[in-house]
């Protein structure tokens, strides 16, 4: 049986039949409904991993192949296929496993086709109230809910969030949950404006009166913006590196010395609160919605998602 | 009354008469026995501060001139001299104090000096069981100290110190008094053998099998000691920035997000918890004297603390 796929062969992308995946040991097959394109798609294909294959990490789907209890259940799925037996697996941080693979992103065929496969290991299933719209940003909210594991957050601190694109306007509302005191920093009136909604502060970057707050987050992905960051963050204070910056230009990294400050990098996140947040309704995640695609127009689609301050482009499976 | 003192005029050094520094309000007037040759110092020669006038942090002294109950007593001081009164003094931390002068390298004359001026809140009196040449180690011993501020280390915690200059002797060594396991990385066999002596397992670089650790304390100020520092901690581990980095060369930021690495950055230290380490005669700090001069030959001695794997270089006043 051949499915069809967004194909990365190292150069170029392209929708092509693929044969269907495999139904391994302790997998599942899932059907995806609806798909998400992340930044890491984008940079996949101008070269920043050495990635070959089917692309996409962000999904909700059907499973159409497994467990009993599994088939048929509308699910996502986490992303960092572990190995489950090594030091950090039997420390629950199986995202860290040195022998794991990702999926669309290392090692694993991803989620832009019409069927992928997935460790049962990491399926969630997607309690009745979520919306397929809502359950596809699981994955990128769980990467917001990470920065809560990491450091403490709640009322009396002081955050600051440096950029709006799709994982700032997600990492905002996540902190201001906590009752943490937010303040969202980015360059476009109207993804600012979705924060504006759910009560949350913010400026335009060239208003922003710089004071230096206990916690920054760095969304922006470039070197422009970190630089900006340790500049704003106090001392003693933490900056979380949440966003990975592709450009190596050279970086001063005596400010951190000086003023004590902390940098925590963060990646992906536990998905059980992120459903927990979007079943609540907590997180507003219908207005990041910027574009929706078939499959069959992934390539357009992504050339979408690669325009400037585009927010989320979904591919319908 | 003119003093001897060395003198940087922003090109060069030079030993000099100097009028006497007056007795402000609040100080106290300090004539140092002893005093420390330290990094910063050559750095500054170097253009990396914008510091004009009498240089030097590290002291053991006598006070000449202050309150009567300090006068006549051994003291070291605290390098940094904060307003007291705004919120970071309020919270303890006046080595953060935003309107801060340091003594000997921002503001404020420096103890390379027949006498030094610093407020009277930053002496501590020295015990009769430590030695001039002991004391004269406080300032960078505090240094050392302040890791244990920031971070939780003890038994069974994995560190790696890379670095066997002098400050990344004395971490070693203040490391170790947690129980946390500790492996010092270095170029120099006799500098490690300082190490070995106190029981404390070490490895020449080019012999070093680098294994992943909890935590690594990057103590060789250089970008090459940065970078081998993130590839040596362990997927969310602790990287300790010890030592400014005065070169920016590009630094690739991406294994900090991507193994959710916390950088953290620590400079001056608590006095308190070095004097009692050098009271009970847990740090050894004799062994890290290379080599003395008087005032008068400072010049020579900075000459001496800058050639390649120089140890301690302490001025005689």
């Amino acid at each position: 049986m051949a499915v069809q796929a967004l194909w990365f062969d190292g150069q170029q992308a392209a929708v092509v039949d693929r044969p269907a995946p495999e139904l391994r040991a302790g997998f599942a097959l899932v059907r995806p409904s609806l798909a998400g394109i992340c930044n890491t798609d984008l940079e996949i294909i101008r070269g920043y991993q050495t990635f070959c294959g089917v692309l996409g990490h962000e999904l909700v789907g059907q499973v159409a192949r497994g467990p009993a209890q599994w088939l048929g259940r509308r699910v996502v799925s986490e992303i960092n296929f572990a190995c489950g037996t090594c030091e950090m697996c039997r420390k629950k941080l199986g995202r860290h496993c040195p022998t794991r693979s990702v999926m669309g992103i290392v090692g694993q065929d991803g989620a832009f086709a019409e069927l992928v496969a997935v460790p049962v290991a990491n399926l969630h299933a997607v309690p009745d109230g979520i919306s397929d719209e809502q359950a596809v940003f699981t994955e990128p909210l769980a990467a917001a809910f990470e920065i809560l594991e990491q450091i403490d957050l709640g009322p009396g601190v002081e955050v600051t969030v440096l950029g709006d694109g799709k994982l700032g306007l997600l990492i905002a509302q996540v902190i201001a949950q906590t009752g943490a005191t937010v303040l969202a920093v980015g360059r476009h009136e109207d993804h600012l404006a979705i924060l504006n909604d759910r009560g949350i502060t913010t400026t335009l970057l060239p208003d922003w009166d710089v004071a230096r707050r206990d916690v920054v987050v760095e969304a922006t992905g470039t070197l422009q913006g970190f630089t900006m960051a340790v500049a704003a963050t106090r001392p003693r204070g933490t900056l979380v590196l949440k966003s990975t910056i592709a450009d190596q230009a050279p970086v001063d990294l005596a400010p951190l010395v000086i003023d004590e400050i902390s940098v925590v990098g963060s990646r992906c996140g536990p998905f059980a609160p992120a459903l927990a947040a979007l079943a609540a309704g907590a997180v507003a995640v219908a207005p990041l919605v910027a574009a929706r695609f078939p499959l069959a127009d992934a390539v357009q689609a992504l050339e979408r998602a690669a325009e400037p301050a585009m927010l989320k482009v979904l591919l319908q499976v």
